[in-house]
This record gives C-alpha cells, structure tokens and sequence, in this order.
C-alpha cells in the first residue's frame, strides 16, 4: 500500500476531471468480496477490484466509497469486526483508521451507503468486474448503467503510470522472471506438465501475490490459451510458456518464452522462432512516444509476412498482404495489452475504452481485431510486445475454404506445418519520454542461441 | 473421471430417491462457469460445482442437465465450441461426445435449456454454491426456491463414500501427508510465513488441482482462520498449520498440526499440546458406527476440561461444566465436518442438512453450536477429528465481563497465556464397519517427542 497522500491525490485529480468533463454527482466504487470457489465458505485466493486498490488502496473484502464531485467530500463504507469475526479472523482496525489511513475522514456502516444513494443525484460507477458487483449494483442502483465520464476519467489515469507503479512494475517483473527461469529450469522429456507450473506457481506464492493469470504451459502453443497441464514432455515439440506474477502490491508481469522441448531447436522451428524474434525486437526498437501502437503491429504483421515470405509460406506485395490481413492467419492476437493492476489493464472497463484513442475505430480484420492496445503512445504506458506465429490447422482449413488468404497463402507448403505448434515471445515494456525500457532488471533469453545455452538442464 | 456406469448408477438412485419421497416433475444441475478474479477473462483457476461432478463428472464450464424423474430422461444443456474458439482453447471434444462418455444419452445447446424447463412441472435444483449459479437460476426459474426433497436425497448419497471415492480420499490424503512434511521442514525463524505456504500450495499445484482451502499458516492459531502470511516466523511461538490438497479427481484432504517455530515445545506449550493430543486420540478411539459425533464432540471437550482442570486452568464438576458449555471458551469451534469432493463436504447444501439427523437440533452453545456434524455414525462416513486449544483474549474478556463462564474459569491464571495463541489437531478419518481408519498411507507426526524430533531443520 502507498502513502495515504497517494491515495488522496488521486481521489482529487478524478474529481476534478469529472468536472471538466461537465459531470456532477456522487462517484460510487464497490470494492470486492470474498469469491467462492465451492461454497461461501470455501473461497479463492483474496483479490480486491484494481480501480478500488487504485483510488483506495484498502486490500480488505466488502468495502464501497462515495465521493462528491461538486463538494469533495468522501466517505468509506463497510463494516466493523464483532466478537464473532474477531474469534475467526483476529482483532482488526477499525474502518474509520483504515479510512484514515488512505485519507478518507469519514466513514459509515455498509448498510448506510444505500440511503446515502438515494435523493436522485446523479451516480456514476465502473462496470462490474465480478459477478457479485454485478448483482450488488443492480440492488443498489436498479436498472442504471456505469458511467461513461469515469471509465474515461480513469482510464486517463491508470493508464499513464507514476513512478511509485513503474517501480512496482519493474519489481513484480523480476518476480516473472524468476518464474520463467523455474519453468525454463525444469523442463524436462517424460515429466507432466503440471510438474513445471506448479513450481512456478509456488514461486508466485512465496515470493508475490500468486499468478497474474492462469499459467499458459503447453506443447500445443498453436491453442492460444490453455490451461490443462496434463500432457506427458514429449520429445521435439515446442513449449509454449505464458506466464506472469502478480507482487504484493498487486501489480502484474507478462512474459512469454518457447522453448524446444529437448533442448535444441530443429532448423524448420529455428526458423519460425528467428522470424517471431525479429518481430519482438522491431516492436521494441519502434516503440516511442508518437507512434500508434497499431502502426506497431502493422510493421510486425510486414515483418512477420516478410519472414514467412523468405519461406515460401506465403507470397505476394509485402503491403498488399499486411492491408488484406494475412498475418491475422498467422497471429490471430494482437501484438499487446496494457498492463498494470491487471495484466490486462482494466479490461473490465472495456478493452476499447483503455486501448483505443477516441476517434481510432477497431478493425474488423482477424488479428488486427484483437489488438487490445492501438492507441498512440505517450511516456508512462506499459505495454505489452507479444508477437506470434502459430500453425492452426482448423484455421488454415477454414482460411483455404473459404478462400480468405487470396493467392498470398501457400497451403500445400503450409501443410508441412500442421504439427508444429506454435511460437510466441512477449516482454513488458515502458514507453518513456526518450522510447522505450524494458521492465524489470534482467531479460530471459530470448534469442535461439541463448535459449539453447540456458536449457542445459535437458 | 471414473466410468460412465458409475455416474449413470448415481443419476438413478437420486431419480428413484425423489420418486420413493413423492416426488415428480424434473431435477435441474447448474454446473459451474469460470469465476473472473479481475475481469471476465482473467479467472481464478477452473474448478466445477462438486454436485456435478458427482452426477455428471464432465470437468468443464457452463454445462447444466436436467433429468425427468418420472421418465428417466436425461440431457446435458451445452454449447460446441466453434472456430473461435477452437482458435483460442484448441480444439474440443462435442457436447455430445462428453454427455455419452458419462452415461448420457441426449444433448442440447444450452439455451434450449429455458424453452425444456417451460410446461409447469416441478423443477427440483439445489441452493447455488456461487454468485453467478444465484444469478442463473434467478433467471431460469424466477423466484423458485432450492428443492428440500433434492437437498436431502443428493445429501444422503454423497455422505456415505464409495469405495471408489475411499480411494480417491487416500490418494488426496497422501498428498496433504506430502503438502504438510513440506510445510513442517520449512520452518525456519527470520523468514515470512508465506515463503512456507508457496512452497506447500505449488506442491498441491504440482500433484494436485491445488489447495482445498485457502492455506491456515499462522503463529497466531487462536485466530481460528487467518489468511495473510505476512509475518517473520519468530522463536517460541506455535505455528498452527491447517491446510489441504484437493487431487486433480477433486477430493479434499484437510489436517492440521502444530509446531513450536523454535523446535522444542516449552514446558506450558507442551502441557497444552498433550492434552489437545489426547483429545485427538480419544475421538479416534470411540468413533464407530452407532456412535453420534455429537457424543463424541462431548467426549472430547470432556476431556479438555479435564486436562485444563489439571493445570488450574478450570475447575469444578466436568459434566457440570461441559454441560454449561465451558469448553467453547478454548475450543469454539465444533470437533469436525464431513469431508468429500468438498472440504466441507456439501456445505453449499446446508450445514444442518448434510451434518445433523432428522431430529437432532443444533445447539446454540458456543463450541458444541458450531459442530458441522453430529450425525449418527455410520460406515462410510468421512469425517475431521480436529480438537484445539485456543487462548483468545478479546473472548476470555467477554466470558469475564459477562459472567459467561461462571465460577468454573480461572480468569487470573489464564492472564498468563494471553499471547499462548492457539493449538489444533486434525486428521482426517473413514468409519468403517469395525470403527475407523484415518486416511492416507502415512500419518503426520502428532506426539510431541515424535514432532520435535521430525523438526530437524529448526
């Protein structure tokens, strides 16, 4: 937790622009409860909503918060511990002294915020993230919707990082380094999967708040997103591994590594890697103040296009195939994400509100769509660069079908490539006034020769 | 996943138990969906309502069945993937393909779900474990209330465990003997609490799905359930660790044991361990088929007060005073619950349904009040045998101020093991036709010679 000026700080700087925005009214924030994983009692790990932990910092369960923008005034709402709680949770501050603590004067029971709702000021909140929230602020707020002033207004602010975050950044990125040196460590032919990510999991829970997502491990990286862990190590496959910690100060780290799972790449993976390699070292070496990360991902999808050229994968005009969208083939995903409280940086207040400047329209285009992050970049962002290759052969099938890929895609050469899997490498980057910097204070191997040296343990 | 008999052998006795209670019309199963942690796509780690994997044991979102009571019918209500998200997750076996490998003949996409509970039959379903099943039979069956009749029958099977499922106790009991040696070796004065826990919780990562509760580590065992794992392990204290492994088949381990962080038990920490010990041992002893558990929490907080007599602790009659509810002042909490695919076993059904017998009333003593279980035993039964000690001060004050204790408690001599802190014993035990067998193939070092020896590493 920061210093209560922090907090307080922040707190006045969103009222001030939901003023300028011509806003008037009261500011609700819904902070999180416990989520049961069986029963009531019986929950996941604690995680308070990010936007709370933002404005708030207060890291307990069941806490709301009124502010007034036309006065200033705020105040905490939640309740005191009774004997009861005391018997199973031990003694606890007060409300009022954590108030305090984050610069709040004032606070009240939880059961008092729905009468400080009524009287038909304008209310504005974020969208839910959980499905509690949910439910909690159709019976607070019958039938209103979240507003769009404060997903702006927060967005403006979350999204530029303060020192005091990029320093927590960096440090929950050493942590994510750690992680991947474990995994990287432990591959080994003929074990489980799930032998691996559980070692680094268990990192992430020493050393941090756990994971900052579920755990991609997988020897089929062509599957973007998968989280059962029960396949055997086979030998000459590519292990994808996606993985990042969140500290205890709840921030998040994003890696990607593929590695060959007995140790050396083959010539047919070594060159898919070198392209994917490439792709991430042009991301970064553009990534600069002034630059639209969407002009980012389109010089990786010429770049990536230009690689898979110089194979025979695909041919044609460099430009022409980049417009007709033919590396979304190849890379279905955006090239980044913002990151921050989430590694997904408020996803839950809607992927185009973080990531797209007003007036940037999304693209409908496979890849290019799914770019979470294309606005123009401005010192103190963090992002993402995570280029990919994957071979997908339901989406090859569907491509040559339906006859998207034009006369660019190759499909006979590319059927030597329906087993291969797939390739991804991702860093977490700061755009500063001068470029970029990389996060945290090592980076894992990425290039092939150094991925080999460092996987001496297959 | 066990065999498609096994589940469609389950499905029939739960139909046949609603017809032989009157019951017609149609049984609904709610699975579960991913639980978000931060927003919609970042989730807590999968994990499927436990009732379902009961009767159906396909381990995957959204699913929901419903099955004809007077017909046997059955269908499973789910959606294929399509070529999204064969992108995304790989691809997927069909709904039908899985609904048939558990015995079920007929799917349907799940929003054919709502049109098949239309036509004014009675639709039985059980309370909903988490937030978003509220939402969803909210929406499904407005203002509808959880079936009694379906709550009883489902209770009534689940708490007499198959040998099938006695198996898989055992194997998760070996994992929680295997989570807590390592907890215990890791022990050390100067490092954090937590260094400990994620070494514990990526052992359950690494054979297991993970914890089946949220991980007890606390040097402050008499707060009963303490979640934050932020303290420097300090010397002479007793570090309560109560803790489980659920296997990758879902079933629950739960044992607690305490140690002295500095290796060697003091004389005062020691008289106190034993008799929490002794405790343990008699309920072991006595627990057979015929015997309510509720006697044998009686037994046990018998003994307690005879042990704390000893020590001047308390004094006067021991009937006397378990009958005036003395015990409850050290040990708050109930001797144990049920456990199964749940740690509490079905606790989402209600406590008094799945632990107390047509009949028997819960008390409202603090102590004997919270017992989770008092049934009648009988073999089959899987249950906790958890004394503990506990010196809570806020709690000690009251019964002083209140008079709560009568003239049974020794206020001065207790005075001096206000920062004690707390002693519990858990282990994990099967009745069978002859008594009981504690579960796993290895027992946690309990006496407090064997204890210290085990603690080489301190």
């Amino acid at each position: 937790m920061f210093s209560k000026e922090i907090y307080a700080r922040r707190r006045e700087t969103l009222l001030r622009k939901m003023r300028e925005a011509g806003q008037n009214g009261m500011v609700l924030f819904v902070g999180n409860v416990e989520a049961p994983a069986q029963y009531k009692d019986n929950c996941y790990k604690w995680r308070q909503d990010s936007s709370w932990l933002y404005f708030f910092g207060i890291d307990e369960p069941h806490y709301a918060a009124l502010l007034d923008i036309n006065t200033g005034a705020e105040c905490i709402y939640a309740d005191d511990v009774d004997i009861d709680d005391i018997i199973w949770m031990g003694p606890q501050p007060s409300v009022q002294s954590r108030a305090e603590g984050v610069g709040v004067a004032k606070s009240a029971p939880y059961a008092a915020l729905e009468e400080a709702l009524k009287g038909g000021r304008p209310v504005h909140f974020l969208p839910p993230s959980r499905y509690y929230n949910t439910m909690e602020l159709a019976r607070l707020m019958p039938g209103a919707e979240p507003s769009l002033p404060l997903i702006k207004a927060v967005v403006s602010m979350r999204l530029i990082k303060e020192d005091i975050e990029i320093a927590a950044l960096d440090a929950a990125c050493d942590l994510g380094y750690e992680m991947h040196s474990i995994g990287r460590d432990n591959i080994k032919l003929g074990i489980i999967e799930q032998d691996i990510v559980g070692k680094m999991e268990g990192f992430c829970l020493e050393k941090g708040w756990g994971v900052s997502f579920p755990t991609i491990l997988t020897q089929h990286g062509e599957t973007l997103h998968n989280h059962l862990h029960d396949k055997i190590i086979e030998p000459g496959k590519l292990m994808v591994i996606d993985a990042g910690c969140e500290s205890n100060e709840h921030y998040a780290s994003d890696f990607t590594r593929t590695y060959p799972t007995s140790g050396k790449f083959s010539t047919k993976q070594r060159e898919i890697y070198q392209i994917v390699a490439d792709c991430n070292e042009l991301a970064y070496s553009i990534t600069q103040p002034g630059i639209t990360y969407r002009e980012v991902h389109l010089a990786v999808a010429r770049k990536m296009l230009e690689g898979l050229s110089a194979l025979g994968l695909v041919k044609g005009d460099l430009d022409e195939m980049v417009a007709a969208g033919i590396a979304g083939l190849f890379q279905p995903h955006g090239l980044g994400h913002n990151m921050g409280l989430d590694v997904h940086d408020m996803e839950d207040l809607g992927e185009n509100y973080v990531g797209y400047d007003e007036g940037q329209v999304r693209a409908k285009q496979l890849g290019l769509g799914s770019l979470r992050m294309a606005r123009k970049l401005v010192p103190g962002h963090v992002i993402t660069d995570e280029p990919g290759i994957y071979f997908i052969p339901a989406l090859i099938e569907k491509f040559k079908k339906e006859g998207l890929g034009g006369d660019f895609v190759n499909y006979a050469a590319l059927e030597g490539y329906y087993d291969f899997g797939g390739i991804r490498l991702e860093d977490d980057v700061l755009v500063t006034a001068e470029g970029a910097r990389r996060l945290g204070h090592h980076r894992l191997p990425i290039a092939p020769d150094d991925v080999e040296a460092a996987m001496k343990s297959c």
